[in-house]
């Protein structure tokens, strides 16, 4: 008999979001799901990991249903259910659907891709799903057959081992949504990211926010794409590298 | 009057770090010098930032010294030293020295090198410096030629805005460490990570451990470098996009 493919599947808004759900409801038309994700919200957490305190799991899914809230980084999620939960290896390691856009250079705050990257490094193909919303109304349907196509087309023309693949969707309705588009990350950066308040005693304190400024002229972005009503899909890689400057560093040497 | 040289300097081991003070030594003969460090171990928090609640500052110097330590992660501590703490445009950031590697993926889980990131999102030039030792008798100073080395280098032929160094030292006698090697990141894998114990009520938990394989047979990595008694510096970007597979991955597209 053969084996269906098995979808390890985490996300960064934890285990009682519905985008997790409406990703897990598409891998399970496909293949066998195990679901480790937070316990809560680990949104922002990068690639971070756990290593100052034990970590703990709860099952928390009913009727035979494969799904786990473990305490610890989306990152920490992946490794969990890599190597104490999954009953086979996995064919890929899903992350999503995330709120909010982790186009761009927000991909690097990211726990949705944390996650990827740590099955890129763990030697898994893997793939993170994002909607340029953070509306509690958010239309997840609408993601269906972007993420469908994708799955479809992996399953049947496997990613090499240690591949990720980053992919936006843009918020629109399904009818919508032109395509998907294979692009670049692009350049951009957030200005006046913390902003200042007085408390009642009159001491300062500052929140996280800021305004995203993307001048990057380029068409092959993931920007652009998105900006088109196209779903972009970048390739990524846990390689910090700057391959181009390999070279012209070389007068640091002695 | 010409000023000197402005350095902004952070770490993820926290602002009482003897590494982080044996770098404020070296930048403080060549420039000025703000510390803007987590006021606790912010080790393994890679590229995170805080978002749930506000950060707060407090002045930890003594004698006119600039040195702040914040609550947030070490991204964080970038964000809030470049936007409201440096009297002028730096023209480094530094991160740093941390205690054990950061060679290889292991820049993937460091805070050291997600505070050089963000410096490097932010437009400045970034050099985040490790040591591969964990040891409480670290000899820090026999770092400092190394780093001495490479500001004087960079302060005299500038680094390009937004690029970033992963910088790390053996840990040998000043006398034994053979030079300074340009390099890219190795590939490696962590396995093993997670170690399952049993609590005194019967239940499981896991602490974060593993062991580092790394089988990357290349003479131009990190790893090669390290082994061979030379410190390593690979030229890093915030940009996670595998150009390699842009063209294979267009079968995805739609």
């Amino acid at each position: 008999m053969e084996m269906k493919p098995l979808f390890l599947i985490t996300n960064d808004d934890g285990y009682q979001s519905a985008g997790l759900h409406h990703l897990v409801r598409v891998a399970e038309e496909l293949g066998d799901v195990v679901v480790m994700a937070p316990d809560r919200n680990a949104s922002g957490l990068s690639s971070s990991i756990t290593t100052g305190r034990p970590l703990r799991v709860r099952a928390v899914g009913g009727d035979g249903q494969q799904l786990f809230a473990c305490d610890g980084t989306p990152a920490d999620c992946v490794k969990m259910g890599l190597e104490h939960f999954c009953p086979r290896r996995p064919d890929l390691v899903l992350s999503g659907i995330n709120y909010g856009s982790n186009a761009s250079i927000n991909v690097i705050y990211s726990g949705t891709i944390g996650a990827v990257l740590e099955a890129c490094l763990d030697g898994f193909a893997s793939i993170g799903f994002s909607v340029l919303s953070h509306s509690a109304e958010t239309d997840f349907e609408a993601c269906e057959p972007t993420i469908r196509h994708i799955l479809r087309q992996v399953l049947s023309r496997p990613l090499p081992a240690g591949a990720g693949l980053n992919v936006n969707i843009p918020r629109l309705p399904a009818g919508e949504i032109k395509g998907i588009k294979v692009c670049r990350q692009a350049k951009a950066s957030w200005v006046d990211s913390l902003e200042r308040r007085t408390d009642p005693l009159g001491r300062p304190y500052w929140w996280m926010t800021g305004k995203f400024v993307c001048d990057d002229p380029r068409e092959d972005t993931d920007e652009y794409a998105l900006r088109q009503g196209y779903a972009s899909v970048v390739p990524i890689r846990p390689d910090f590298t700057d391959l181009s400057a390999l070279e012209t560093m070389q007068y640091l040497e002695l």
